[in-house]
């Protein structure tokens, strides 16, 4: 029997060929390199026994045929990249279910249920500013709105469908039934550090992080940075500071909670002048809502707080939420099951601080999510590494899982 | 007798029309408006009886002949602003002097000394990337290099004199004699709150601060901020967020200093990424050097210690370094004596956080400066505004200062 961590890096490699030219991997959604890694996916499929169809979201769907009657696994993630990214997010959880069902059929185990393995078109949102088109399509949760969204040539997400081949009319028709399906488990590179720290070559996730955005304006005063004593001033980036440390300090007393200052811009920053306005994006991620609401609030009071103690004026208003995508304890349990039978010892569990395609699958039937150690926590960067030897755990555990399946 | 103030308030809203279209003062030197603004105060000047020349940098000089073989007291500031400046920012230092002159003639008061009034061509350094070329002139301080440095259009300060008429080669030889010399005064707006908040018509200024500009980089390292646990992470904004609060912490320990971050950036700025380097500019002013140096001492020990607690690295680099130039006693003593004749109190004495023209005549001469109250201590603005009856106060000290004049 072949190594199959050796194999799923052969077949990555060879998929991040399908790219813009430039470092890393850039492959956007609904383009020839888009199409040029369907056709290699497609023939990887094929050699694994799967029948292979897209539907009309873009998504590449090799199917398994369990026995007559049984309800369907699906597993699966995104092949499309950031701009500049590595060979492993993403396409990574397409390669290694596929093995795990090439590896079934080379021991001959009999399929206990069906297996689809799905390749979504765009997870990252880098070309069309929307996101997760083939997973909400599953779930039935597609807005209408987003087809006339354009890329920045213009072209709307419904043309680049129609180019590619595809009907957007039959996009609603995709709707996957609930009762007849058993899972989803979707397999990605962690793209943090914990592992790694935690010398595990796989972890379960516990619940993908609610996500809340904040937009922090500071509007003090501008002044000459010389003629202006200390006294009296109403310096914008002083008080904002103080909102910088507020944001780290809040998620740091709560763990697992996650905050973070990503984006700031000082008015008018010159170097001698008191700035007047500051601009700033203020992020919480946590696997509990309750957790990330009471941050947010705390956060606000602290913007009401510093805006009186230096004179001049905080607006704060929340731009965007997410709630928490909790994964299904009885299919982590059984993942974990799988995972422990591999590599001999429990593996970690860990909640999920990015956004996936089984956030919006959760939409649709009980999700989890195996996470694949990553070098140095790297991600969206051509350094991005996971080694052989943890992809082969990863493919082992995903063909016990299936294998296993309760009748 | 007219008015004073209202002749200022007249002439300065007359000599504020010349300036490129757009909204308040653009007038750059060697330009048409400089030239129409010449015109102008050549006119006034000729009417107040003074001998009118315009020397090889640029500088128009109205000299009043006082008795054989006495000194001259030179008095000005400068005709340029800033882009969409005020109609008081130099040019009032001018029309004051001037104005005070016109008074001593009508009043047929005898000069005790020969009285040059001044308007250099450029001090705030909008067009060329150098500044104080008419003062340092007369102070024997032009680096000859000045001349090949080129505006936006890549036009060298050395043709932009020689289209103006003018022979950069004369440059040199206006270095003035020394004991030939009584003294610089200018007259200028305080830029700052600091009269209006005492309630003072005028101010006499005790030393134009020295400065010193630092570069700070923060280098931490990226990552998702959804999946980079608190922990660990080496978050440059945080850092610099201390930075920040430590130059405003350090600048109001000791007055009258002042501390300033204007300019902060960002990398790689977006909302979900934790930032990986922030650059940020760190400027300190003292009126006296020891406290400046003994700050930026104390900034740079801050800096690496914020380093070793967050974990990353922090580059403080002085990048500028200007000392502090007293006002000489003896000459502010005479100053704030006609002040008070005038006004009836005591001026306040006040230190200038901006650099002025004043700077550089200090390498030549004793000198001073008198301020006269803005509103809202606003400046390089079109709000920028003096009363005429600050400017009429301000006027006949600058009579009262000459008229004294010790024999």
């Amino acid at each position: 029997m072949t190594d199959a961590g050796l194999d799923a890096a052969e077949a990555l490699a060879s998929l991040s060929e399908h790219s813009e030219p430039g470092p890393g991997v850039t492959r956007l959604p609904f383009t020839p390199e888009h199409r040029a890694a369907l056709d290699r996916l497609t023939a990887l499929m094929e050699s694994a026994g799967l029948t292979v169809s897209l539907d009309a979201a873009g998504t590449l769907v090799g199917r398994a045929e369990g026995p007559p009657g049984a309800p369907t696994l699906l597993m699966g993630s995104h092949q499309d990249s950031v701009r500049e990214g590595g060979a492993f997010d993403g396409i990574m959880g397409v390669v290694l279910p596929l093995l795990a069902l090439a590896r079934l059929r080379l021991e001959g185990t009999a399929l206990p249920l069906s297996v689809e393995v799905l390749a979504f078109a765009d997870e990252e949102g880098v070309r069309f500013p929307t996101a997760l088109l083939g997973s909400r399509a599953l779930a039935g949760t597609v807005d209408p709105a987003v087809l006339e969204m354009a890329d920045a040539e213009g072209t709307t997400l419904g043309d680049a469908l129609r180019r590619f081949g595809l009907d957007p009319a039959a996009i609603p028709g995709l709707r996957r039934d609930p009762a007849t399906i058993a899972g989803f488990v979707e397999t990605h590179i962690e793209q943090g550090p914990v592992l790694e720290a935690a010398e595990a070559p796989l972890g379960v996730v516990t619940a993908i992080c609610g996500i809340e955005r904040h937009a922090v304006t500071v509007t003090g005063e501008t002044g000459h940075a010389g003629t202006l004593p200390m006294e009296g001033r109403r310096d914008a980036l002083v008080a904002a500071a103080r909102i910088v440390s507020e944001v780290d300090r809040l998620a740091r007393a709560e763990p697992p909670m996650r905050g973070t200052v990503g984006a700031l811009s000082v008015a008018p920053g010159v170097v001698n002048a008191v700035p007047r306005e500051v601009r700033l994006t203020a992020e919480l991620r946590s696997p509990e809502d309750t957790q990330r609401l009471r941050a947010g609030k705390a956060l606000h009071a602290a913007c009401a707080r510093i805006a009186t103690e230096h004179g001049l004026t905080v607006d704060a208003a929340r731009t965007y939420a997410q709630p928490a995508q909790p994964c299904d304890p009885t299919l982590s349990d059984r993942l974990a099951a799988a995972v422990t039978a591999v590599t001999g010892s429990e593996p970690p569990r860990l909640p999920s601080g990015a956004t996936h395609d089984a956030s919006a699958m959760a939409d649709l039937c009980p999700m989890t999510m195996l996470f694949v150690r990553c070098r140095g926590g790297i991600s969206h960067d051509p350094a991005e590494y996971a080694a052989p030897d943890d992809m082969g755990a990863a493919v082992e555990a995903l063909a016990k899982l299936i294998a296993d399946w309760p009748a």
